[in-house]
């Protein structure tokens, strides 16, 4: 089932129609589904559900759909659902909120919720500790498992998390953790000690995408957030690393096409709002673009004498364009795999200026022979060098310039397909004339 | 610590220092951090974990290492760790291997465990069934929560996962889960249907990576696997989703870079290695970009006339490309979030035809502008016009081509950038001529 077929419900007013099949499924799939609908729809979908799903389904919706349903609902409709969401989750609504609406809401909230989603907002928005759950329960090293097990069961309905259980010493410092796993099927007679484990952890400031990356990519069930002293103060839980994850992807999947990325669904989204997500980075590129016409001009003289070059501009800026890209998206997932970093700069220059000439002869030499036939052996070597010269170029350029981008803090994303060709585009023009000229002797 | 440092330390000999730190973080960490070594530093590294950490560990390497190992180490050597993986994971391992050496492998297995392998592998290689555990622990809906959690304890030992357990009838079918949490903090008197919440499932033949995104998109533990009947046969853990997306996310990257996908850790490919993986994609671009050779052949007599038009088609086809990659990577995008589907394709053509013009009015009066100054009105009036069309057209076909491949089946990725740059250019010449003809008379 998806929203399209929820919202044909709506539309023929089969209401009975849509609480039956919101309720049938997962409250994570409902908040999908909710998440894809339009706020009228939405909101009439959302009064469907019942009040124990309500609140699920809710917790699970995403911050900007929450924000819209408090808007539509009113505030007093929605307290409760509020009151139940993880400090974590509340802190992310507040954020979407007009104001007045987040303060009207707080006031709604007991004395030790609002103290804990008080700990979340003391962080920065890309953050762990903006991110992670105050809400969680630790054993201690010296406890036996069957004690550790019974803590869990005592304090567990508070947390948000239980399957990850951090490890403490007396001062609260982070030793490691225990799967509840472990805890449950060990022999309780035996310290907690010997099923601990060395602890996959963030601190608080570091970025919430890079720890979020790790949860979800190892398959943790959750990670421990600590302090500057490494105190255990919080825990990111999977479901939120997904979360953070997936904004994460979607703004990486933007600036790889050189836009903006849309606050609302695609169909949605009206014909300004898409534009204005775009406009600006064409802008950017078109006035950088502007550079292959001052280039050319340079070249007009040799252009006029043989008109024959123009017709191969487009074939040329287009290999150095895809060349560049291919490195360049190749790189930039190795550094998201951290298999290279920013220092092996010279490796990867090296490496991408051998299989650019290499590439580069192959294709060159189907260029030559092209064109020398289909015009002069003159023309031929002319296109064959350039072919050489702009695969070494565009992919050395391609595989290096998102290590620079690493190196000066700006998303590696940024420099992809787009800039690249744009960038390869003038240089290849003006390697093209200048071997034009020492060839062709004009 | 990363591969770089434990790298650093095999080299420098500093044997105990690895043993240290590889013992000091968690299984996964330095599963990871194996993966990104060669295989000579590899065998020595793992050489060094302790027997138990070394089943772990071997656990979690990628199936690509794990094959490279037992290479290196000997099939003896790596029997224990091998007896030791869940099905799903041998099940990878064995694609990875040489025929002979899974044989003997298999071999070494005991009965119960070849058995559940074989199950495994009796599916297809994208197939959920391949890649869930078929090692699990189920409790009935009529069961009560105490009776359910000892249940848990009891078979919990041979279950690759225990945090989401499946509640079926008599028959085995799939009635829905309860989480581990519920029966350790429920009421142990109560029956668990109490609990028990609607499944998200997959059934065994659908896509592995379809199966996987949803189970680490909506952060669950666990997902059951039914047959065709609707009994259940498996559960998809975590850990195993998460690697199939992260080996799909990867492939995607390529794609829309226009490339193949590496074996290895781009380091340590060959420069052979990364050409093989460009090349193909390469030269079929190049191919379709002589296209525009021969378009331009058709207008050399015009070129002729006005040099000046040559100066413009290398901007004229960037913008052209960029706007189509804007389009493509928002659809793709949209697909991927199941924003939009195949169906919507006129909505979508609209829309982007809408935001083309739009876009294209801003950029074509500066166009318009900037022409007109430096040359000649009539050809400030060419390049503005030139530029509305351009980037409705490229907008039009970069939305719509995701779209088409979904719909015939093809991965839209493959529609990205260098594809829909590459189409664009041919299209925009044959626009840009036949606007200049008409406009200056020539």
């Amino acid at each position: 089932m998806t929203a399209h077929r929820i919202r044909a419900l709506v539309d023929e007013e089969r209401l009975a129609d849509v609480a039956r099949e919101l309720s049938a499924v997962a409250p994570q799939e409902a908040a999908a589904i909710l998440d894809g609908l339009d706020t009228r729809r939405g909101t009439i979908a959302f009064r469907l559900l019942s009040k124990d799903d309500a609140v699920d389904v809710f917790d699970d919706m995403s911050p900007n759909t929450q924000a819209r349903l408090i808007d539509a609902l009113g505030t007093a409709e929605v307290v409760d659902a509020f009151d139940n969401l993880d400090p974590d989750d509340r802190a992310e609504l507040l954020d979407e909120l007009p104001a007045a609406v987040a303060k009207q809401l707080i006031r709604t909230l007991p004395p030790a919720e609002r103290e804990a989603t008080a700990v979340v907002l003391g962080f920065g928005r890309n953050a762990v500790g903006r991110r992670m759950s105050p809400e969680f329960v630790h054993v201690y090293a010296d406890d036996t498992i069957g004690a550790g097990l019974a803590r869990v069961i005592e304090r567990g309905h508070d947390a948000e998390t239980i399957y990850t259980i951090p490890v403490v010493d007396a001062e609260r410092r982070l030793l490691g953790v225990v799967s509840l796993r472990d805890l449950l099927l060990g022999d309780p007679s035996v310290p907690v000690e010997t099923c601990r484990r060395p602890p996959v952890y963030a601190h608080a400031t570091a970025s919430a995408e890079t720890a979020a990356r790790r949860c979800v990519e190892l398959g943790l069930p959750a990670m421990p957030v600590v302090d500057s002293e490494d105190r255990l103060i919080g825990m990111l839980t999977l479901d939120d690393a997904a979360e953070v994850v997936a904004a994460a992807d979607d703004e990486d999947a933007a600036r790889a096409g050189a836009r903006e990325k849309l606050k609302t669904p695609y169909l949605r989204s009206s014909v300004f709002a898409i534009t204005r997500a775009r406009v600006v980075w064409l802008f950017v590129l078109a006035v950088s673009a502007i550079l292959t016409v001052n280039v050319l001009e340079v070249f007009e003289g040799t252009l006029e004498q043989k008109v024959a070059l123009a017709l191969f501009i487009p074939l040329l800026t287009g290999i150095g364009g895809n060349t560049g890209s291919q490195a360049a998206t190749t790189v930039t997932r190795a550094l998201a795999m951290d298999e290279v970093r920013p220092r092996d700069v010279l490796r990867v220059a090296l490496k991408e200026a051998s299989v650019g000439v290499t590439m580069g002869a192959a294709l060159g030499a189907v260029g030559f022979a092209v064109a020398s036939v289909a015009y002069e052996t003159g023309i031929g070597a002319v296109i064959g060098l350039t072919i050489v010269s702009v695969c070494a170029v565009a992919a050395t350029v391609g595989g290096v310039m998102p290590l620079v981008a690493k190196r000066i803090g700006v998303d590696p994303a940024v420099f992809s397909t787009p800039f690249i060709s744009t960038f390869c585009d003038a240089t290849g023009l003006l390697i093209y004339f200048m071997i034009a000229k020492a060839v062709l002797g004009i």
